[in-house]
């Protein structure tokens, strides 16, 4: 049996914190003592972990030699404060939040072999819902299909901008359907019953800053650094869950038997049979799996696949992926 | 002035026939004698034109001689069922619904060249909201980008399905948002806060019919024959206006500044600047141009133009485009 280990949550009283507590607990982390941290504001609050509640602490006041293993699930400039002393105190890091530069991305269906290459005390980054998404189907069918070029449209739910995203989404919609004056606040405009076509900022050349990480960790992930990928990323009104409309533009002409075969085997995936698809709401929301479904070639292109695919933006596209990176860490470690 | 016209609407009752009634009464369309003609379960109602009520008669025991211009925005069967007796009785026929098979679909942005041609009395279609909104943009821009191949994902309002759509996403949403178990009725599954992969019936190789007819429709309306189209219709729970995400893959490299300037001068177009989009919401609906935004290359291809385009799917993509059609059909006539 795996030795417990000491572990820290940075910033566990969000909506990925909060999941990842709680899929240590399902997942039966080897956890000794749980250090739940967040920004002043959220100290004193309380989370359940087996039973009981563990009190957020302040994650300024926090001795980092206290724990072997620390999840940052707090926004990019919490991670960038503190992970150095994390990294000081010889922590094992796994960054949730993109706050890390030349930290490896890891999906344990993609590329577990980058764990064993890094140097200890590892740190590692679980990446985007959309990445993790593209690259648990994508890196399984890799060979059979060798992609040229990925055209992605990613449809993400509110979740990920968290509490705000998801109360902002049903204030809306609430005002709307009692035929009240619309002000939004959280989001710049009409999210309810309406489709944004950006999420979050974007740069000077009109891409988002979501679809360029997006660009960077898929390549990463599959190995494929000249890979050619168009994103778009937009925000539709959806509580959880984010779905994928991709198209692969392969090498050769692509054999569907074959692909499906390869998913029906392949890991973290659960294929819908055609005919059918999968919903964010429907299947993805509270599942380990991503779903995949309409895969079918090209209308005019024997050498195109199209597939609808969908994620549980919190579980597999977030904190459980996390976990599993975790899982395979100390696995090395005993 | 021109000589007013009698006319014949099928499918008065529908949105889209509705739609058409206002628009032929917005923009003092020539409208002699208004035949307002429907199913008999929906003969007897009254729909406002000009301030008064006309009543609606079943469609059945209509005299098509009566009339010297037909719109037909019914379904396809009923298309088929009356579009000979309104042929046979001389009738311009435009049909809205994609009924008639060998009659050319006609955008008047796009391709108006193509009704000099026709053999009197003409028989014309407008096409799917899609096509009508993408071959209004890229009809202008097809001799400066060559497209090669156009990736599509079309993000379609309930709307498209009629009233019992609109009803449905607002009673699931009522639902819901009361926290009471949802029983879907006209989806097959929860549509509120949810997005469907499929729009309508597929094909036994997994392609929407409405996916063929979209691919078939732009061919045709952008005379590129050849060009190879991806596309992918999502149903989202908007109830008002369709919007697209769109990859155009070109010969050469796209000067973007070139594009802009294309799109500023053509018509029925209204394009959102740069670090702004357009919403189906709170730009498309209840306006007559199609808008696009978030005009940008590729991230790592310079022959790549992506873009943002939504459409009123009633207005412009639907009635408007038919009424368009029909003005430009009545000038030839005088």
């Amino acid at each position: 049996m795996t030795q417990p280990l000491d572990i820290a949550v940075i910033g566990a009283t969000g909506t990925l914190g909060e999941t990842l507590v709680q899929i240590l607990e399902e997942r039966d982390f080897p956890v000794g003592n749980l250090y739940l941290l967040a920004s002043s504001e959220s100290a004193g609050h309380a989370v359940a972990f087996r039973g009981k509640n563990v009190r957020v602490r302040e994650v300024d006041a926090f001795d980092f030699a206290k724990a072997r293993l620390v999840f940052f699930a707090a926004g990019p400039a919490i991670t960038r404060s503190y992970a150095p002393r994390a990294a000081n105190a010889g922590c094992l890091i796994i960054d949730l939040g993109a706050g890390l530069d030349a930290v490896p991305n890891v999906v344990p269906e993609a590329n577990p072999q980058v764990l064993a290459g890094l140097k200890s005390p590892a740190q590692v980054a679980s990446p985007s819902s959309a990445a993790i998404a593209l690259a648990v189907i994508l890196a399984p069918l890799k060979q059979q299909l060798q992609p040229q070029r990925i055209d992605v449209t990613a449809c993400l739910a509110v979740s990920a901008l968290g509490r705000e995203g998801v109360s902002e989404l049903a204030r809306q919609t609430a005002e709307l359907l009692n035929v009240r004056p619309l002000e939004p606040r959280f989001f710049d405009r009409q999210m309810a019953f309406n489709v944004l076509a950006q999420v979050g900022k974007s740069d000077d050349q009109g891409h988002g800053l979501l679809e360029r990480r997006l660009v960077t960790e898929l390549r990463e992930l599959l190995g494929t650094p000249l890979l050619k990928i168009s994103v778009t990323c937009i925000q539709v009104p959806v509580f959880f869950g984010d779905s994928f409309s991709v198209s692969v533009h392969c090498a050769a002409a692509v054999a569907l038997a074959g692909v499906e075969k390869t998913l029906d085997t392949a890991p973290g995936i659960e294929r819908v049979e055609a005919g059918d698809y999968p919903t964010a709401v429907g299947d993805a929301v509270g599942q380990d799996v991503v779903y995949v479904g309409r895969l079918r070639g090209g209308i005019d292109d024997g050498n195109q696949l199209n597939f609808w695919a969908t994620v549980d933006n919190a579980r597999k596209g977030g904190a459980l992926n996390a976990v599993q990176i975790a899982e395979l860490l100390i696995k090395d470690l005993v």
